[in-house]
């Protein structure tokens, strides 16, 4: 704009406050806050669905958004202290998760069948070097994704705030609405 | 600004006019209408998760969103007038769910565990003055959410409009869409 | 403004200014690409919930929304070459799914009631006239919604690029979330 010495000693145009108008209206739109912004909400408790909000916390973070993870029902399990043991599949009423061999359900709800399906999906995602749940609860909180339990469901279930993994925050379901209402991903999982 | 007196009568310079497009910018950053509009859709038809729409879009609402709630497939369970008979949980196919003791799955497909499973939900709930599934749908009416039926699955599961709770509007799957785009907070339930 | 003329020769004043700026929000806001842009995560492998994503994106995309849809874990299910066989239902822990008679749950265990499931579902919503999933699929990629198909979950399930059916883009969750962080509308199924 080396033309706007002159024009700003007589005052600007229309024309060219529009022009400078749309310029910053663009650079608000590239900047939007709305899109470095995640809040995702996590109320599954078996193994396979931990791994989405955790995959999606991490990525999004590791872009650079500003992300929180609200665990809230069963999503409670992927915080917990035990985690580790809580977190199971269940091939009982799921006819989309892959099997060995084609199963009926009267073999799922067979003792014996649940775990033998948490260790074979356990043993598959590692040897696919997928990150275990342990390894992307660690990247999330180095990360600073904010980790937060749902409070009422806490108190519904019986869980202490000792029952969690460290650097877990508690809060509502209304601060966590006030953070996604700002943003543009906005998921429950 | 007292100096814009002298100015106006010669034109803002182009400084003048970037700072004013960035005050108006910030200011309508902050009422961004997209902040104050939630658009949820409710397609799970069990008690547990009648529980999350209802607490979200009342909460939401509570602080002033627009809120739109769609029931679709099971979901309409929710605002089908035996909602108290229809919304069960049933502890088959989720080895999430605390039970009182450890149960295998043999266990659970066991005719009388759904019903055992939903009095203890219901009655756990309720010691923790969680409100119930008639309260948060009394509550969501008074707040003005809109309930919202998807026109489609009625048809499909054979249900009339008279099936339905006081109050739930039927529409389309399009007409939920031209609120959603228009909403930060977004969910599938 | 038919009086801008005059005023131009001595440059706007702020009051006028500010008018310009309101109305170029205005039409930013109209034109917001945020609410033209749909990004869903389809993640089961069901029958019933192969429906919400495939409904939800088409009707989106039929509105000119440009509409991507990433299918992740049992989601790949829907764009598997064998779908057809693929997609059931299971009555199996879902006690919110319309039966012809009650069932306990031993009962829905039973070998075969799975496929009976199943092949209720299709005529039901067919003698409705709901598009099936090979329709709606056509659909979606008739009217360009963009089908993305989970890098990761393909490798832990061992499917192979030709093992999906045609029109189907691989794809990680990082890509996936950088067309999410611009869109109004993204959820979770």
């Amino acid at each position: 704009m080396s033309e706007t010495g002159t024009i700003e000693s007589v005052g600007l145009t229309e024309e060219a406050v529009r022009q400078i108008v749309r310029e910053e209206l663009g650079r608000a739109e590239r900047r939007d806050p709305a899109t470095k912004k995640a809040a995702i909400i996590a109320s599954k408790g078996t193994l396979d669905f931990a791994y989405p909000p955790l995959i999606l916390a991490t990525t999004a973070a590791a872009t650079g958004m500003e992300t929180h993870v609200f665990f809230t029902f069963y999503g409670l399990n992927i915080v917990h202290r035990e985690f580790e043991s809580k977190l199971k599949v269940s091939p009982v009423g799921n006819p989309a998760m892959p099997t060995p061999v084609p199963m009926p359900n009267l073999v799922t709800v067979v003792p014996g069948m649940g775990p033998l399906a948490t260790s074979m999906m356990k043993s598959r995602f590692d040897r696919k070097h997928v990150a275990s749940i342990a390894e992307l609860l660690d990247t999330a909180r180095e990360l600073g994704v904010h980790l937060v339990a749902c409070q009422m469901t806490m108190e519904v279930f019986g869980y202490e705030p000792d029952d969690l993994i460290e650097g877990v925050e508690l809060g509502g379901a209304a601060a966590f609405l006030s953070e996604a209402r700002r943003a543009h991903l906005t998921l429950f999982i």
